[in-house]
């Protein structure tokens, strides 16, 4: 099987009628977040390179068509229209480690109506959970405030593919490493890591255990001491490093009890050892909310390793995503119930100065001559038009974008998220679907 | 690289020191959840067949030297002491499928230090991750009441792998269906889904759309109705069941608003149009809260499809869940700081009537003659012991637990999980070892 079959099977019952119903005109869909998780100022888009690999290798196979077969327990001939169906579309979209807004499109897809319904399920899948991951890191380096914060996650998050990702996204938004060996190597990131509180325990002492950990790792180390008692691993540490003279670039870690308190305690014995270098490195249920509180007390903690609560985004592990058709064949369309009312008709973003952002459509101008457009086109006829970003090209998007965010939606408690504002033409196109529905349906529908 | 490389770094630092200072005797770890989170009064335990498949297959190869060397910037040759390890150790498991309870082993390993240390990130991600879904699936399996349950989630998992877990573990307690094509082919799970609000926006009217869909898929149907306004569309999906007389086994589906209220409504629209076997799908931002919730109001709704909370265990998206050595070369080892006690040596639980469960010593006997042991020995020597069970093995022990476990503990809000004892031997021996590492470290430790 491929990864065609990484979908929704209602995706396949519509490919079929479309198919059989000769419905294969242009469609457009848009993939935006209708609102933001509490506690969330802004977003950073994130999954769109693995998105742009799943169109670009998506071709229904014979093991496919055997698969959806058997889904819909219909016979295999039903299934063969789909058979060798590729991606021939268009995808405009936001780059990865851009900052975003609620209902700003993420991405959109142009192409016939079969193949754009074909990606919905995978698209919105990569694109949700990688934007909540690296708006959550992106959080974290925001309360760090300046310091290195690393990424320890990948034992609790959901599965190794999920690790992977918290390894890259966080270093996307500018974490300084992470523990994930696998991503590190493929992402080119800095790997961190020491010991854990096995180590210690299978040596007789702490000290013996600190000596064999230094006799087999040259240079800086560092040691972990809370496995006993964190004072006294603290100056255990201290006297194995002073006597190695392995002081500068090596650290203490702490990884339970007050971290604040403890790091004061760390602090005051490494400087009393002669060790002013040796850093203190905190752990253990590390999120923005405890990082923004240590770093505000004045902690003297140097680095930040967050893991568990960072790489399933804890507080908000989902967007409140969506993947709608705005367009097909040439008429644009909308879904009018309840309070997912959606715009109609491809569109375009427009960020102007203090991310006043205006989502327009299309074909439009932008409204000033300083706004600048957030989609790109990034595959044509079913194939990438650039080359794939490097991590440090995203890294420095986000950074940029970064810089010009407002305070506000910058906080970690409580931030003020900027609203994008909707064109003039949108909004009237809006008006005229919304009637012309009324009509074709016979149907009142509530005004949003 | 292999999935040896899926690990955080510190295991490959300890396993160099390890090798270096020849201590290669057998270590036993175990993986247990310490507290579980709020609003669970049960786990479902889950992930071991896939941490046995990565056990099977471990073996460090020239590639992942590659990436330790890079990851650590040592030169090759001080990793290769690696090079070709495998897992040649025993595993004890709780069966997938099973029920436990905070601190009781979900899996002991029993290897070579070096080996034992090397597992920890991979075990740790799976079992964490796939007994916290399963156990929130299991949830809504029991909110439901006896109204079959099916997933939705794939589209906002955390990456597909992810998405095929939810698929299968939901399956494993009990869910009707999966609309992931991918996991329901490789598992055997029923697949579901029928339609998307684009796919009416995609015809000039309601009833073209749905007379469409019923022109491609013979058989019944699930018609989507709340597009436009949902009770038009559950009056014309009632006219075109009955024009096209595909009434038995069709359904309407829900998916925005007042589900409770809408419910009523369309069965009685329904039952007014003579088809009183067409079934009431809800879908929608559901999870155990919002299904207990209709239920307990009486909703006339047939089937729930339960979607991302579920599929990312949204109010509890991870574990407290640790591994930790407690034996090392036949010396009991424990970790004493802060609140997080260990208690030492390598365990078994026994279960007794209404889960009056009894953590004790591996080699104990059972407290009386209807204890039942919950891990069983699943590896020796690197290999699987037994076959991989089916998932309807699973599901079977998986439905047996649930029927004995006492109501208390399967209330939907504030449930009262049962709590396991230590045996005498063990606390016995917690003592022991806590006042042996008092000595040998000369530090005070506090009493758990």
């Amino acid at each position: 099987m491929s990864e065609a079959t990484t979908t929704d099977l209602y995706e396949v019952t519509m490919a079929m009628s479309y198919l059989r119903e000769r419905m294969t005109g242009p469609a457009t869909f848009s993939l935006f977040v209708r609102n933001l998780p509490p506690h969330r100022g802004f977003l950073v888009a994130a999954g769109l390179e693995s998105s742009l690999d799943f169109l670009s290798g998506f071709r229904v196979g014979p093991e496919d068509i055997d698969a959806f077969a058997a889904a819909l327990q219909r016979p295999r001939r039903d299934l063969e229209p789909l058979l060798g169906l590729e991606f021939t579309g268009q995808v405009r979209a936001v780059p990865e480690g851009r900052i975003v807004l609620a209902g700003e499109p993420l991405l959109e897809v142009t192409a016939p109506l079969p193949q754009a319904q074909l990606a919905e399920t995978y698209l919105l899948n990569q694109l949700s959970h990688q934007t909540a991951i690296a708006s959550k890191a992106a959080r974290c380096l925001l309360a760090a405030a300046g310091h290195p914060v690393v990424d320890f996650s990948l034992r609790r998050t959901h599965g190794p593919q999920a690790g992977f990702q918290a390894a890259r996204l966080s270093a996307m938004v500018g974490f300084a490493g992470t523990s994930n060996v696998a991503a590190a190597a493929a992402e080119g990131v800095p790997a961190v890591g020491t010991m854990a509180h096995s180590f210690i325990e299978a040596f007789a002492t702490e000290e013996e255990a600190f000596r064999a950990f230094a006799r087999s790792h040259p240079g800086p180390v560092t040691l972990l001491v809370d496995t006993y008692d964190t004072e006294t691993g603290v100056r255990i540490a201290a006297r194995v490093l002073r006597d190695l003279e392995r002081g500068p670039g090596s650290a203490v870690r702490l990884d339970s009890g007050d971290l604040g308190a403890l790091a004061v305690r760390a602090r005051a014995i490494l400087d009393a050892a002669g060790l002013p270098d040796v850093q203190v490195v905190a752990s253990g249920s590390l999120d923005e909310y405890a990082v923004d509180e240590l770093v505000r007390s004045g902690a003297p903690i140097d680095i930040y390793a967050v893991g568990t609560r960072v790489g399933v985004s804890a507080d908000a592990p989902y967007l409140d995503s969506a993947y709608k058709m705005v367009e097909y064949d040439g008429r644009p369309v909308m879904k009018l119930s309840s309070a997912k009312v959606t715009a109609p008709g491809p569109k375009q973003v427009f960020r102007r100065a203090g991310y006043a952002d205006v989502i327009a459509l299309a074909g439009e101008q932008p409204p000033d001559d300083v706004s600048r457009p957030l989609l790109e086109t990034v595959m044509q006829h079913g194939r990438r038009t650039s080359t794939r970003p490097t991590l440090a090209e995203c890294r420095t998007r986000f950074a940029a974008d970064l810089a010009e965010l407002p305070s506000a939606a910058r906080l970690i408690r409580s931030p003020v998220a900027p609203r994008a504002t909707v064109s003039e033409r949108l909004s009237a196109l809006a008006d005229r679907v919304r009637r012309r529905i009324e009509e074709e349906t016979q149907v009142p529908v509530m005004r949003s």
